[in-house]
């Protein structure tokens, strides 16, 4: 159904169509790796963002010691395109999903987390039936308040459950502060951090301190990752929108990544002087976190106007958009907009080279 | 990738998953129908909001005279599963789409909109060329602010310009209120939806009185269904939510359908006394406008939690919910909500019946 030609301009493309800028993406991949590659702390990024298995061999190429998966099914799918090892930062519940995880773990090292007694000897009962042992973490909120117990007593009391159960192996613990990655100040980005982190890695002494040796220690996401160098006692690092960024972390000191996403969009309509209409509206484009940013139109609003249309309101009323001009805009979250997607058209110096299969796209269970 | 048995109790189906319930879907159908029995207004259901050809013929089987799709590409979906006639009801701009419009007009009725003469001259140029007359609506912004030229003088100038293109037919014109259609108050909606209409009728006649016959008058939407009948001048309506239903719809007085559609979604998570974590975030519903709904626990609000998380905070602290318990979410925007998943899982008597594709999912272009 895709048509494109290699070689088109990007303002040949039919639209809407989601842009990767590959090289700006590989300096991204190669500056997240360079920024650990002195430390001990260790990168196993998250591909619930790009959700594409070349990517995610380019991040195992550049150093990455497996990747993260927020759901089975992407781990299913980067497991089939031969990534070796994954982690499941996502409680795995229900037969159904044990038997999957059962099923994969035969071909790959799959890790998951765990926090709840009954969830864990549910997988470690039919990991032993058929003769497997499932690596897990202890999942710890650490401020997030979602998945995860809470620091401390709560954790040591699950690690110790966890180290009794036949098909399971206590591996480390999982902290991610989601909460935090979005604190645009710096400043108060690395204090909250460090207050979070002190909670993780005391749970962390704790339990080794009761005789269970942890070898992973795992938090982090992009608006973070700045700081993991300096994180005695995290072992790895988790982050995923680094590779193509987005406007939400666009916003946030001292990330430092490049933009290496758009969605590109034609006009198709313009009946009135103060804007005109596109064709990329919230099923091209999510909208959790606001509107995407038009990129090169000076005091241009994109506002969502349905499903398929937004519309472009212009500070200055002589804009010369006309209908069939295409205009480039940068998502809000990189994400859920590239979950709407079944393909990357993948650009070099402004011409069109590649589209690669989002494969992992829906792969919610 | 799928895993579904026939007969499972909608409880064992694996989630996140969405759910259609055929009976209500099949009322929903009917009752719409029935509405214009008596009437000379006729019904061309948008394929927007449920994206499957299947939902596609029960209602042209229940009397619609054809489809309604937002774009090329669902109306492609939708012609090659067998649908004779098909409205495009966006503007069509850029060669690509233009031959893909000409291609499938070889197999199927398709109309679509202008708003535009420089589009519509492209289009007509491309006919010309093959031999082809491709039957267009003039496009009217009756208030929604989005595609549409004015109402009145400037319709008529556009309607006289497409009236001398060799590859287009001037057929009618399409107003979409879509402003209007959460209008609460039933009241309310009607007196703003009769001024709209009134421009666009209007409109028919200023046009009609030059010498160019219109046979088509297109507009409505679920919200407004409910007057059609009453609409002198108005020929078809083009609603799409009414087969499934989402919240939003569900707070607008007087609309009259069923809810048929719902996210089941598992407890994967529960840490605190005051909550607890689903599987299904913003990758499984759609946030654009609020939460959904929790159905069946009274006081429960869901709160998204991330990308592939939901928290489900309790007014009554003493639920008794549990980790792999299921929960069914009323989705608060079906559209945007079914473009997130590749199938309905169909119920019948709360037993899964059927897995259907949603074929025109992500069809965005």
């Amino acid at each position: 159904m895709l048509e494109w030609t290699r070689g088109q301009a990007v303002g040949e493309i039919d639209t809407p169509a989601l842009i990767l800028d590959i090289a700006a993406a590989e300096r991204n991949i190669r500056a997240m790796a360079d920024r650990l590659i002195h430390g001990s702390v260790r990168l196993r990024p998250h591909v619930k963002t790009h959700k594409c298995p070349l990517l995610a061999h380019k991040q195992m190429a550049a150093g990455a010691i497996g990747v993260t998966a927020a759901k089975l099914g992407e781990a299913e799918v980067m497991i089939r395109a031969g990534i070796p090892e994954v982690l499941v930062s996502t409680p795995i519940v229900g037969r159904t999903k044990i038997d999957r995880l059962l099923a994969l773990s035969r071909h790959a090292i799959v890790l998951t987390v765990v926090d709840d007694v009954g969830a864990a000897r549910a997988i470690s009962d039919a990991a032993t039936r058929v003769g497997q042992k499932i690596p897990v973490l202890v999942d710890v909120d650490v401020g997030q308040r979602r998945t995860g117990v809470l620091p401390g007593e709560p954790a040591l009391a699950l690690a110790r459950q966890v180290a009794t159960m036949p098909g399971l192996v206590l591996v480390g613990l999982q902290g991610y502060e989601g909460h935090l990655q979005h604190v645009q100040s710096r400043d108060e980005r690395e204090a909250h951090w460090r207050a979070s982190m002190e909670k993780l890695t005391d749970t962390a002494d704790l339990i080794r301190g009761a005789g269970f040796p942890l070898d992973i220690v795992s938090t982090g996401g992009t608006g973070t990752s700045t700081f993991a160098l300096e994180a005695p006692g995290i072992t790895e690092i988790q982050p995923g929108s680094y590779v193509v960024m987005d406007d939400h972390y666009g916003t946030v000191q001292g990330v430092g990544f490049e933009q290496a996403l758009f969605v590109l969009t034609t006009v198709v309509s313009r009946t009135r002087t103060t804007d005109v209409i596109v064709d990329a509206g919230m099923k091209a484009l999510s909208s959790d976190s606001g509107p995407p940013r038009v990129r090169g139109i000076e005091g241009a609003q994109y506002v969502f106007a349905g499903d398929e249309h937004g519309r472009i309101e212009f500070a200055d009323q002589g804009s010369n958009l006309r209908v069939g001009d295409r205009v480039l805009l940068v998502p809000s979250h990189c994400d859920t907009t590239i979950n709407l997607h079944d393909h990357y058209h993948v650009i070099e110096d402004d011409r069109l080279v590649e589209v690669w299969p989002i494969s992992a796209r829906g792969r919610i269970r």
